[in-house]
């Protein structure tokens, strides 16, 4: 399926119908989420893949009931980074190193570059890590259209609670967009037959 | 190509060899990012599609001389409404009722929950819209790669100065992140032939 084909095919969907998707199709969208590009190459998230279905009923209140959260496969999770601390970075050019088997000598410049994101104030950096996942949601869209799977990009939930349930401070991160995964159902969804709207190519595109 | 084999073949191509994409296949890309996504479907944002060599050569500077700028067939440069105003709420929901042929007194309730973002102060709204775009980023990153039309997301320019020089404020945007599009200079570019360095998944993944 060309890319085009798919984007046209997939929608927000609204209502979804219990099918499990199988796991070589989550397989391939982990694996284009994991190959998203970020600025510095720095990753300054984390994903959380989340099937279990307890702990989906407990996400819809913190989702205002939407009902795809219950009716999805899996709830992915996009949760930035809260902070940026120097122990990350540390490790992100280690792992430049062991990965193209050069120095951490020759790497000291590319290192020093991303440290001036420490001189940003906190909230600064959680904007940009926030961007960051946005790349890789966007991918992660493409890749379930192309396999098929249904999803629905969602900002309505409360971030506080969802970041509560899920431990998320513990672990340094703030959830910052979710998407559901799943498969449509066509009989409930109102907007499963609904042409889509986008706004014209001359207004949303300045050729220079 | 899949997905997955595009995004591994894809890379922040920082040397580019002056070839021009096709039309067709940055009609393909300019598809995909009509038809990004984004919250409410509101597409907060414009697109310019800057294939002006003289323009690029202007360019170049405000992005920190990287070569690739004026080594591009094209420069895309995302740029979000700097303010969402009642009118541009109001020209989307005619959009709507005209495109899926419904009455505007059935889309009152949409109406309100999207002037919902009237409420909020204009920096926030400006956050939002930034990150609206990189949504469009990540699809359009991906609609190249599997055209196998190199690319290369940029934050690393000055926002007054292009706002400046393409007249964005007058248009009521704001650039948020840049890409350039055409195709790599394996000889000169010393990332061409370096292995692709990502967090592992056991790192970037919690599965619950």
């Amino acid at each position: 399926m060309t890319i085009t084909s798919a984007l046209n095919w997939r929608y927000a969907t609204k209502r979804m119908n219990g099918t499990t998707i199988a796991s070589q199709k989550l397989d391939v969208i982990m694996d284009a989420i994991a190959l998203a590009p970020s600025s510095y190459g720095l990753q300054p998230y984390s994903v959380l893949i989340i099937e279990d279905k307890k702990l989906l009923e407990k996400i819809k209140p913190i989702a205002f009931n939407q009902p795809q959260i219950t009716e999805a496969s899996a709830l992915i999770v996009f949760a930035a980074w809260e902070t940026i601390t120097k122990g990350q970075i540390a490790n992100y050019i280690d792992q430049i190193a062991a990965d193209r088997n050069v120095s951490l000598e020759s790497l000291a410049s590319e290192k020093t570059q991303i440290e001036t994101l420490l001189k940003n104030k906190d909230a600064d950096n959680l904007i940009w890590s926030a961007k960051q996942t946005y790349i890789a949601l966007g991918i992660a869209l493409v890749a379930a259209a192309e396999e098929k799977v249904d999803s629905t990009p969602m900002e309505g939930f409360d971030k506080t609670l969802l970041d509560e349930l899920l431990h998320l401070k513990e672990k340094g991160l703030k959830s910052t967009v979710i998407m559901t995964l799943g498969y449509r159902d066509v009989a409930n969804d109102y907007l499963a037959n609904l042409p889509k709207v986008r706004r014209p190519k001359d207004q949303l595109f300045i050729r220079l």
